[in-house]
């Protein structure tokens, strides 16, 4: 969870903005790890001082060598070690007494490699620790500032070349990704601001990473590859501090097939995986999370061409192309995708037809092949195109046509105008290449997409970050947790006075020990009325005959009362009795299941989904980070597929959804409060009545954290 | 409708091997559309006599121009027609005349351009037939054979280059779209057969150049691109003779999204997507259906790669990258494309471990960026994991790294070494380029996927193909129609008696016109029964008050048949009355909904799906061309997303699947039989019982086939 004293971010300046770099494990040899930095300090030329240290001492790439940190002329802010995982501690603390303010541990050998490189590893955190010091890795890939020429990594992407000074950061767990990534953005001719590779993550993690580079001012869009998340306090934390600072986050989060999950004794549990709830979070902090690497760089390198002033504002798009085939294929991608095809107005068309006899009008836009006969009629088309009123984004599709020096000299010129008479509309191109004529489009500030599918799912996505930079930002909630009454534990009954105390509606019901009691009971709550046994030791109540359905007067309740005493005494004898439940019998409604469990990740997860087989069947369940506002839990129980039975399908009465998300809302705070002492609840069924009648919890299950857990 | 005296693909021969070729509106200017296939002809060394016609004479392209096919030295087999739409009725009559065999009609102007344009279409396949010529197009970019240098076409992309000789043939509606994926394929250095593409198919269309490829000994492998079709029954022979052949055969369909469906009476027609008949139809011929333009390219080449011996026999799949966040990234990727990641033999895991000690040996397999220091380290890692146990596909990422030349020329060398020693073994590559890297690692037969997504994809596709190699082909069924009773469509009683006739089970049933015949009818029957109106003039039987459920006696039944005779008469007292339907109240079972609707294209489509709200909400359907088998049924059934409902989930009885299928299988039969009469069935519920209890049809709905639509 997060420090207090240790906000993301913080403490990182050293890794980007070093006065002396010392480089712990330094070689002569250039392609080697503890040479490669040294050599790409000297080649691209770092501003502050670069101390090679190495026992030998003497001459290392031409640079004066030091036997240890310790006897470096000036004390380095930044040291990066190279040597052996055993040798690290040793160095670690030399820099420590320097006054290094941060270290870069290159080597492996750590957590990675069993328990003695774990028992390493956090000796190495301590050390650091007590010095101040913050560290980065070990087993990572470093640091890079590429305005300064600051590199502490030994990358081979950066072997032959730097990137581009710009505005992307990217931050990785996986140094191969981040780098991967990095290289794949350089080679696209878009400009790098910082990079970061976390690794083994002993001290510094990806949460950082986000921190520093929102921070930065050189940084407007951030490109995250994350695998695991140890405090998602601190993520959240990381990812606020972005949306406060307007920087676009862009997350690659691998690692969503579930291995297989955990066995939990609720339904809940059993429904909630952790990447769904990544999910979750990522949209409530304004994050746009993308599926693969390509997507990730596709769409930070659209929006770096767009922002501050082109990221779309509608979900509508235009479509066009020089052939019907492929303007079908477009219109099925971007329908697929969510977006919109509006209509042209009537004067688009009649404009298009004057320049393009040949055109047909619809969206897609088949242009034909006249389109590319003369500039002029191309310009002319794209200006009427970008003037309809509809203000969608313009999609234009241009095959091979780029390798044809003719056509690409009519696109070229009629773009450059195009673009130079409507700088503010939204235009983009699909097209394979060639590399160098997609460069030129891109100066334009025109993205370009490889393939249909990576423009429909690449405009999605900048369709969702231009709504992200509108939506509010999300402050989480940071009470304490507070004890629960162990009580709840107990029984249904229990778990449902404790829900209904806090504003929960469930069934007034009593705990009775006398058949008299019973029938007492019953006629205070009204005819039809169900028994039930209450017993911790009792799960399964059907199955030892402890339930009594639909019982209309007196007599059966008595003789219901004694035949569940009598069958649960036979069933199992050594149960402890704490009476017989008195509840009415409910019907009617349709029926939702609500619940909480504990994400390894993210502590309390609210869920909530269809009820009986089909939420099972279906996985039809929605989930966020618990505690949730009812209107975040309105927005839940919608995204259900199953919503329209709760929506008046087939002219049946609208559920109450307001207080289904009113009862969702209170049930996710109730656990938040009491994280610490309730692992899981259910809440199933939930009775949701037509509208204004409000929902009934008909059953509820509380399952404490085990000791063993705790 | 297949016409009988014309199996797909005959009479094309001429597209492909003329023996002599007029051009027909032939230009000396080698840019124009009548220019293009002369030059081309005359460049690539075409062997046979070219003939340029053109009312002028003289010489184009330094060729005798003819001023009429009619004055040619010798009868060319096939004509290009190149000239405005309204000359080519005339020309068209001049090459029946002199026996030219087929007509290629580059010309736009006919169907696409309204009436007048339908109308000379029309016109024009009347002349060529009354010759016995074929005609492709009009509107198309023709024909090519690669091998032959005959090139009926004007494409673009055949201007620089012809592409190199090989086994892929490509068919397409669309020129575009064709010329795209030749010149795709070409650069690639994947070899071509045939190229047709189809355009307006006025007489030649899709089927026939399937057939016609399939049945070229040079083509192994049909990419094929299709908008529409206009005769289900040729494109189904046509892929039957592929598979007769051994050909494979990937389809991109386009118009996937559903512009808005017809309105439908029936349930079934409701939930009928002509797309969705579309994909049931390719996977029962043995068609590799693909979602865009890239796979359709993908995969085409990795299969042409791995033909014929080395199509993938599992599903399963061994990874391998140089970092942990690849293989996660293609753990996600393969997984969700429903491959299988089996583990590692222990044997394997130490030979991985002894050629690189930092690997981890999970699958995947992160081996670490040791793998690639020496080309024998990765040769002995290669070899290893090629000969696992388990004999899954081997894919190897390799990110960025053929970029750098030290570990472009090391994978090379494992890669050639070990495709030599294990030539047999399936192996894949995931790498972005440089192109002549990947064309290096394709010229050893391995295959390059440039993402891990499409690797993912690819692969799927590849396995399924090598399903499809070995599944049985499937002939469809022929029968005539038959007329049906009209009686069938005057209400559900009539309709269960029809199908009670194919053997599928229904109630035991009357229709009474008295009290005392209800009684009797209640009694024969056994209580309790339901009464319902039965009149063709009501069709919501409930709102006049026209049903009556849990009748337990005589006197209920008395009653009921009175108020239903009141209400029904003060509600609707113009119906005609045909009396009223005593039957069983039956209930129990697992609700399914089956039924027939009228495709567009391909006839009468059968439906099974969930019952109730869940399939409407759901859409949880599953669609095949009519008449399906019991087995087609019963995997039908199987793939509803609700299927576990029928399969015994959460200990429930499982359904009677077999009896399912054998209803769903007879009312296939049944509408097939019926097919020019019925235009839709809902048999809605169906009752599945418990295994060997069979089904129940509860209710059933047929709507005739409109006077108007016949």
């Amino acid at each position: 969870m997060l420090q207090p004293s240790q906000r993301p971010g913080q403490g990182l300046a050293p890794f980007f903005e070093a006065q002396g770099i010392a480089i712990v494990g330094a070689s002569d040899d250039p392609t080697k790890i503890g040479g490669r930095p040294v050599s790409m300090l000297i080649k691209y030329g770092y501003a502050g001082p670069v101390y090679p240290i190495n026992p030998k001492g003497g001459t290392i790439q031409g640079l004066s060598a030091y036997p240890s940190v310790l006897a470096t002329p000036t004390a380095p802010d930044l040291a990066i070690l190279a040597v052996p995982a055993g040798a690290t501690i040793a160095a670690v603390r030399e820099c420590g007494e320097r006054g290094v303010k941060a270290a870069i541990v290159l080597s492996s050998g750590f957590t990675e490699a069993g328990t003695e490189g774990a028992a390493l590893q956090t000796e190495l955190v301590a050390i650091a620790r007590e010095y101040g010091m913050r560290v980065l890795g070990p087993n990572c890939l470093g640091a890079v500032n590429v305005a300064d020429k600051l590199i502490g990594s030994f990358s081979i992407a950066l072997e032959e070349n730097m990137p581009p000074v710009g505005q992307v950061g990217i931050v990785s767990q996986s140094g191969n990704v981040g780098s991967y990534t990095m290289q794949s953005v350089a080679r696209r001719g878009l400009g790098v601001s910082r990079f970061i590779a976390t690794g083994n993550e002993a001290d510094v993690d990806v949460a950082d990473g986000i921190a520093a580079l929102a921070e930065d001012d050189g940084t407007r869009i951030i490109l995250c590859c994350m695998e695991t998340c140890r405090h998602a306090d601190r993520l959240i934390e990381a990812l606020r501090i972005a949306r406060e600072r307007g920087k676009l986050v862009i997350v690659l989060k691998i690692g969503s097939t579930a291995e297989g999950q955990a066995a939990a004794a609720s339904h809940t549990g059993a429904l909630t995986s952790s990447d769904a709830v990544f999910d979750a979070v990522f949209r409530r902090q304004g994050v746009l999370r993308v599926r693969s690497v390509e997507a990730l760089i596709d769409i930070g390198h659209a929006a770096s061409l767009l922002m501050p002033n082109r990221l779309p504002q509608t979900n509508g798009v235009t479509l066009v192309a020089a052939s019907g085939g492929f303007g079908i294929m477009m219109a099925d991608a971007m329908s697929e995708a969510g977006l919109q095809l509006p209509a042209l107005a009537d004067s688009t068309k009649s404009r298009i037809r004057e320049a393009v006899p040949t055109a047909s009008t619809g969206n897609p836009v088949d242009a034909s092949a006249q389109m590319s006969a003369r500039p002029d009629i191309l310009l002319k088309m794209l200006t009427a195109l970008l003037e309809d009123p509809a203000e969608s984004t313009l999609v234009l599709l241009l095959s091979l046509s780029l390798y044809n020096k003719r056509l690409r000299g009519i696109y070229l010129e009629a773009l450059t105008q195009v673009r130079a008479s409507h700088p503010d509309r939204l235009l983009m191109v699909i097209s394979q290449g060639p590399a160098e004529a997609v460069e030129q489009i891109n100066a334009l500030g025109i993205p370009v997409f490889p393939s249909i599918d990576a423009a429909a799912s690449g405009l999605a996505g900048l369709v969702r970050l231009g709504q992200l930079a509108h939506a509010p930002i999300h402050i989480p909630t940071r009470s304490a947790a507070e004890p629960v009454d162990p009580a709840v534990f107990r029984s249904e009954f229990h778990a449902k006075r404790a829900l209904a105390a806090v504003g929960i509606d469930v069934p007034s019901e009593a705990i009775v020990t006398s058949a008299d009691d019973a029938v007492r009971a019953a006629e205070s709550t009204g005819y039809p009325v169900v028994l039930k046994i209450v017993s911790e030791d009792i799960a399964h109540k059907t199955e030892v005959g402890g339930v009594a359905l639909h019982l209309h007067d007196a007599e059966a309740v008595r003789t219901a009362y004694a035949n569940i005493l009598d069958s649960v005494g036979r069933h199992a004898p050594d149960a402890r009795i704490e009476g017989i439940l008195v509840a009415p019998m409910v019907q009617g409604g349709t029926e939702l299941i609500a619940g909480v469990s504990q994400d390894a990740v993210f502590g309390p997860v609210v869920m909530v989904g269809m009820g009986g087989i089909y939420a099972e069947i279906l996985k039809d369940v929605a989930l966020q980070a618990a505690p949730v506002s009812e209107d975040e839990a309105a927005d839940m129980i919608r995204s259900l597929k199953m919503f329209p039975l709760l929506d008046g399908a087939r002219g049946q009465a609208k559920a109450d959804i307001a207080a289904a998300a009113r009862t969702v809302a209170r049930l996710s705070e109730y656990a938040y409060r009491h994280r610490d002492d309730i692992a899981e609840i259910d809440m199933n069924p939930i009775l949701v009545r037509p509208q204004g009648q409000g929902t009934i919890v008909l059953d509820a299950l509380m399952i404490p954290v085990s000791a063993s857990a705790r």
